[in-house]
């Protein structure tokens, strides 16, 4: 069943409304007609099943039938941290993460990377990577489409781990040390509800002084397991094994 | 460090000669030099790191130095089915799986597997695929390049089932209602050396008549939690968590 988000917050109402964006895909893409039932999830994560009532030209009619069952949300909040990659693999990073429940990603420009996007060019980039995060987020029936914040500048990065319950940084030299506890013992420590920033280099990995930085600021480095994962693969391992641990096990 | 298969397997020896695609990448891609060190991998999984004593015009010779230390391979023996996806998919699985881990792919024609190949595309798709396994082999610091097998019949798929210590299915179906303890239940019952084979379907999913045909052999039907993932995604959900389970908690 096909799934809408919708700007608003929810609110008890007799029909709701969907024009634009939406409209344009379940009308004219997928050819809905009024009986047929979709997700409409709201900007408070509340998600119903509604079914179409009513379309007209420009808009859809839809009424709730029930509220949809079940959390689909992580237990724990994660943010997940990149330096800037080559070429498009931010693409693929925020499709797959938010496929997997990542509350929030954060891209900076690392010592490492290689591309360097000026403010206009971040902007553009960003409005991007928010329509891919939001239609990963409606296919894999998430309540919610994951924040996108691109930084100018890795200070802001830093600055921000405070906010954090814990700040993993994944760190090929550690796995390749065979460092291997770290990570689990890291997720072990987590509660419910707690946040976690995890931080992934771009190909190249981290600077000395990014590390040194990292460390300084209450950063934990972890290895990944004992083969070498690449810059985009390395956090779908991380929230993977996020989501075993706290959804599964 | 730079990272070579070689077909054979180990001998002690004065000196290696590398010829062929790899002496290209060496040579002629890398520029490398007398002197300059890289790893040699042998078709018995053992690894050296050699030396470059001399480059003539056909051949780099190398001599040992010494062998590679650490254990690169997942301990369980994990092979990956999947039901052939749209487009170049597999490129991407393939590519992935082999950095976390896996021993063997396979993929087949599952009833909801929208391409068609012949037998002649699939003798050509192979030889593609093992060129991205043993490539990403490299990258990733393996021991060996995985498998890679294409069926022309699913058949031969359920056929192999009796020779894994334990085959699960995800299937989407039981994340939906909510089941969520199976797999996690059939990793803690695995033992190191085990053999596992993980099945994935297509986009779509698995027909029914799949499904029972997959469970009256043995397979075990789970989820991978409550967020639906894409076809692509799904393994390298599956084998992170298993790298996680057996390589780092």
């Amino acid at each position: 069943m096909q799934r809408y988000f919708m700007t608003e917050p929810y609110e008890v109402r007799e029909h709701y409304e969907i024009t634009g964006e939406n409209y344009h895909h379940m009308i004219r893409v997928m050819r809905m007609e009024p009986t047929q039932q979709v997700y409409l999830v709201f900007s408070d994560r509340i998600a119903l099943i509604a079914e179409i009532t009513e379309v007209t030209e420009e808009a859809v009619r839809l009424k709730e039938i029930s509220k949809e069952q079940g959390e689909k949300e992580l237990p724990v909040n994660v943010t997940i941290a990149c330096g800037f990659p080559k070429g498009d693999k931010l693409d693929l990073v925020i499709q797959k993460t938010t496929e997997l429940g990542v509350h929030k990603f954060v891209a900076f420009p690392a010592k490492n990377s290689v591309v360097k996007w000026d403010h206009k060019k971040l902007v553009k980039k960003a409005e991007r990577f928010k329509k891919i995060a939001t239609e990963a987020a409606e296919q894999s029936h998430r309540q919610f489409a994951p924040d996108i914040v691109l930084l100018e500048n890795k200070l802001e990065l830093i600055d921000s781990f405070s906010a954090y319950d814990k700040i993993l940084i994944a760190y090929e030299e550690s796995a390749k040390t065979g460092e291997k506890s770290r990570f689990a013992q890291a997720l072990a420590e987590t509660k419910i509800g707690d946040s976690i920033l995890l931080v992934f280099g771009p190909e190249g990995g981290f600077a000395p002084e990014e590390i040194e930085a990292f460390e300084k600021n209450g950063g934990i480095l972890c290895g990944l397991g004992p083969r070498i994962l690449r810059a985009e693969t390395a956090p779908l391992y991380a929230l993977s094994v996020i989501s075993y641990q706290f959804e599964l096990v």
